[in-house]
């Protein structure tokens, strides 16, 4: 599969960040920028621009905040046609401050939102808009809204200057018939925009959707090395680049890094196809349970926490 | 999802013995018995039915052998639905004794086959035919196979007692438009007959294709526990059980054995997504180099191994 408008984006760092507190060495993440350098990866994102008054620093790793600054000295030096972005929650950010684009590093920002918070996506959008960076709005969790309530947030996002808007598979949930589904919806309620995917591995589907995706018409699409990411994990770049062909790819860079990097860092963190999250996925709920109770002794019971959550599923309908 | 007509294969103890020899306790294939009559599984393989004479018992488990009175004795005393098959290679079985149905507990035999054995496939399955068992034929590497052989071959087989032809992704190399392709072209040329489904796992596509496959008609479905099979795997037994929503299905016992048996086990022998396998898989080659350089202190070089499997291959063009 080969088509010129499709864009690569290097999710690494931020939905990895997300199992280990935002903590990265500066050598991984140099290694790795150079490494989506040399392999022809077209945006790497870098993390979230969180508040501090939100997120105190004696709790996360620089990549929870990602400051210019920081960016900055990570990058010098190394020649690169990557552009880099950030992500922000539209939904707990305090006032942020954003330079113009030309004074900073960042060159795209991504506002990660719900349905109910599209308006805050909208207005933080047009404001980093005007300040000339490239923006996208990622809207989470759509396989538990309401189609009217979508519909909605969609037909509001189609009158605003957003150039991509991402389907998030949040929960790992969808087959590839929901997923032709999103992004037919999508594209008919904003035409013109740039459609982006963003899968998760929960029943092992974060690659097939994604790959349906891009079928379909997406053309922003997000992959982390190995599959890093909370739970489960995201869709493996590495099989998106074997998918799409693209001959400015080179896959050699990000397989030394898989092998440099992430194989020791997987003896200390877990991500990665794992019962409890399949059977969140399967049963389209938040893999929060699953993530806590894999930090117990009782972290292979799956029978009963199979149990657990469908029981409490029953109660709650 | 839920067809009647959709019948669901565990072949743990048949995939997962590539990667152990065959060598399973009784314990293990007694309380997978019973989990998957408790689970509502349609059938279950054993293992092969080879010839003593090609593999030595010396180097074999019972599961390489499936003797009728072996998996008599596994069986003995558990209450179940479950049909009993076993596979048996075209290409290189010897004369083997057969009991009429009746007198075996075994129901279905599999005959595995490449396309240019497929003659040999068809003399072993009308014998075995005669003999009262239902049959299955799977072909398989067909991603490497031209089109007009096995064309040929399924015309062929269109005209045998045959009950079922697998559509079989060896290599882990098909994405979903192929899989449609090819269950269309089954239908197309065997029309009455059965389509199976046999998908591994290189590039994290193992269910995803069985889906795809159950989509467009195929009816007799291969999963493993946990996905355990040779090199990345199969498609997860518990994820298709999530998937077919089939009222009779119960996933508890199939989460039991995981969590008892496979869990430790995978301790012991490897299985699932590796970087190795998902080369050999995007480059639609059998997984045997892979396997191999997984067993070396190179395990994890995979740009090495890349850049390696890639000159055999422009050398081979």
């Amino acid at each position: 599969m080969y088509r010129e408008e499709i864009k690569v984006l290097d999710c690494t760092i931020r939905d990895g960040g997300l199992i280990n507190n935002h903590y990265f060495t500066d050598e991984f993440v140099r290694a790795l920028y150079k490494a989506v350098s040399d392999a022809g990866v077209d945006y790497m994102e870098m993390g979230y621009r969180s508040s501090r008054q939100v997120a105190p620093p004696a709790e996360y790793g620089a990549w929870k905040y990602c400051d210019d600054d920081k960016i900055s000295a990570i990058i010098d030096g190394i020649e690169s046609d990557v552009k880099i972005s950030i992500m922000v929650d539209a939904h707990r950010v305090l006032e942020q401050e954003f330079k113009p684009v030309d004074e900073s590093p960042v060159d795209m920002i991504r506002i990660a939102t719900y349905v109910k918070d599209v308006d805050k996506a909208i207005t933080l959008c047009e404001k980093v808009h005007d300040l000339g960076y490239e923006t996208t709005i990622n809207i989470m969790a759509i396989s538990r809204e309401n189609e009217f309530d979508l519909i909605e947030a969609l037909d509001q996002l189609a009158k605003t200057p957003v150039e991509t808007v991402y389907v998030v598979d949040s929960f790992g949930y969808f087959f590839s018939e929901q997923i032709h589904y999103m992004v037919k919806m999508y594209q008919e309620h904003m035409p013109g925009k740039r459609i982006g995917i963003h899968c998760h591995n929960n029943q092992q589907l974060g690659f097939a959707n994604t790959v349906e995706a891009i079928r379909k018409g997406a053309n922003l699409v997000d992959g982390s090395l190995y599959g890093i990411g909370r739970g489960a994990g995201n869709c493996p770049l590495e099989l998106i680049m074997g998918f799409l062909k693209n001959p400015k790819f080179d896959m050699e860079p990000i397989l030394r890094v898989i092998q440099d990097y992430m194989i020791p860092m997987r003896e200390e963190i877990e991500w990665g196809y794992m019962i409890p999250y399949a059977i969140t996925g399967i049963l389209n709920q938040h893999p929060r349970a699953a993530i806590r109770m894999r930090k117990t002794k009782d972290k292979d019971k799956y029978a009963e926490f199979y149990n657990d959550i469908r029981s409490d599923l029953d109660v709650a309908d």
